[in-house]
């Protein structure tokens, strides 16, 4: 076939501080489609906060196609594996269209649910919290569980795990709204928004015995209150740590309360979604449980047209979402 | 027996900053030792970092002889299983004599080696360095491995190890004369004197690979340049935060550089040395085999008479020990 009109989103400079639009460009090009590939529309793209040091640290290439998981439809192709019509779950986002040989693209099963929920919490975002929690946090029921950024797409999940799990679960956020949803929607015990209270008071406050598993999703000042009031034989699973990452270096606010770890015990560990690959399918057989059992509730933000991407992942690195910040690519999505 | 006259350490008053000689007092008391009981004598005692935030934070009461590792002998028994001139290891520290049900005494055996060395490497300091740097840290051959306080008790027996595991080694202490000792004695890689050097510099130049094991002594500064340099999987045991000791609830100085831990994976953990209880044997088996090949050397810091105890730990808090401080209690030690 001919090529196909296809827009993309460059890096085209290195943000300090809070990206601006400057620091990307959407740009215009053409694919082709050559023998043996198939041809990839682009319909949902997720924005992660883990994209965000990457633009700084040299790892996102400049002026080049940025990347990101997405969730794409086959609409021709050469190749009998992956017929026209397959979705498709990949990192080749900030993108309409593209050519692959297939390397890379995960044909997916989409059952009753949503599409876009293999954007979040079908998809990495879903297991970097039930992994997270569960492995690298070694979540017992009924122990004590604060989460930070408790209304993002990871957060929000690792709550509603925790109550699962008949866990007592504390929230932050950003917002007064996003505190009522935590509490009135996602059933969380406590919820406070940072921004107006003292994160330290609030702990004391919403978890009075302590904290067994502090999710780390923010860094800094949440870390420094947290790790202070940590129990005996803690954990932290470090997820993110996304009130550094306009830092430069990612470096946090200062935290001065490590030496809690000492005679508490205390193990933090940062961990990558990769790691609980192999429990992908107990992550989809619990998820759709809980779904069905309306345990396990979320919200998106989703945002209109790839020339969107560059301010859809400036407003989450601001706190903008509530729960999974999303791209929409195509109508057909 | 009628009483004996024995002489211990109260803390009278609550330290803020460095403890200084005012916050100690020495008390003289008669021990009464009664039907069943043993009469020990104290030899040598051990000053430990570790003593200093209980000073502060409640744990150590006021007005009661002070308690720490100590070793002594007994003089006096009404008690079989501990006849007369049995030494013994007790956490009795800070006091000439006392009276004991045989409760909390450990009988050893001190074969060819000096008995102080039971206070030391052949004790919990050498166990704290052992199992923290072998099972907390999960040391691998060929490794590269940071340790904080080298030339301490604790750090020294910790660089060792990892030499004996043929891994390259660096080394922080506070003076030129303890760089020398820890590259010319011990066989370090590389040392630096953190009161002259960046931290971050000497360890760019000592661990250019960057560092699979920080042994963790220090904290504050120490950590925040020894964070932002592990490499992937890295593991930080943290076994002691001294910089922190001495401040209002041991808060150290700012960690800025915990997001490594994310895309690194790094784990931290805080342990105690009860966790090696049942590493004991071959712990002694390993230390005196390393030490009869010349492979395991210690200096240690003496202080005379029970009425230099609180110096003791006053110094070792100021950095001045090289090796393990000790306090003889006893001439007959």
């Amino acid at each position: 076939m001919t090529g196909i009109t296809s827009r993309e989103i460059h890096l085209v400079s290195r943000p300090e501080g809070l990206p601006s639009a400057d620091n990307f460009s959407l740009v215009e090009t053409t694919v082709e489609q050559v023998s043996g590939q198939v041809l990839v529309q682009n319909l949902f793209m997720s924005v992660d906060p883990a994209m965000r040091p990457p633009l700084s640290n040299g790892q996102t290439p400049l002026n080049e196609p940025m990347t990101g998981g997405a969730i794409g439809k086959i609409v021709a192709s050469d190749n009998p594996e992956l017929p026209v019509d397959t979705l498709v779950l990949h990192r080749f986002g900030f993108r309409e269209y593209f050519a692959s040989d297939g390397k890379g693209l995960q044909a997916i099963k989409v059952e009753d649910e949503p599409l876009t929920t293999h954007l979040h919490i079908l998809g990495g975002t879903g297991l970097t919290a039930y992994g997270g929690l569960l492995v690298t946090g070694a979540l017992q029921e009924e122990e004590n569980v604060f989460v930070s950024a408790a209304a993002g797409a990871v957060g929000s999940v690792v709550g509603q795990i925790a109550k699962i799990k008949h866990c007592r679960v504390a929230g932050s956020c950003g917002s007064d709204e996003k505190v009522d949803y935590l509490i009135n929607e996602l059933g969380f015990d406590y919820a406070f928004n940072y921004k107006t209270t003292s994160i330290s008071k609030a702990l004391h406050i919403g978890l009075p015995e302590g904290i067994d598993v502090y999710f780390e999703n923010v860094g800094g000042a949440h870390l420094d209150a947290a790790c202070g009031q940590m129990r005996p034989l803690g954990r932290i699973p470090v997820c993110g740590m996304i009130s550094a990452y306009n830092n430069k270096g990612a470096r946090s606010e200062g935290v001065t309360t490590l030496s809690n770890m000492i005679y508490n015990r205390v193990t933090m560990k940062g961990f990558v979604v990769y790691e609980f690959n192999d429990m992908r399918e107990q992550f989809l057989t619990d998820m759709r449980t809980w779904m069905a059992e309306g345990k396990m509730k979320y919200q998106e933000t989703i945002m209109q047209g790839i020339e969107q991407a560059p301010a859809a992942l400036i407003g989450l690195l601001e706190g903008k979402n509530t729960g999974k910040m999303l791209v929409r690519l195509s109508e057909a999505g």
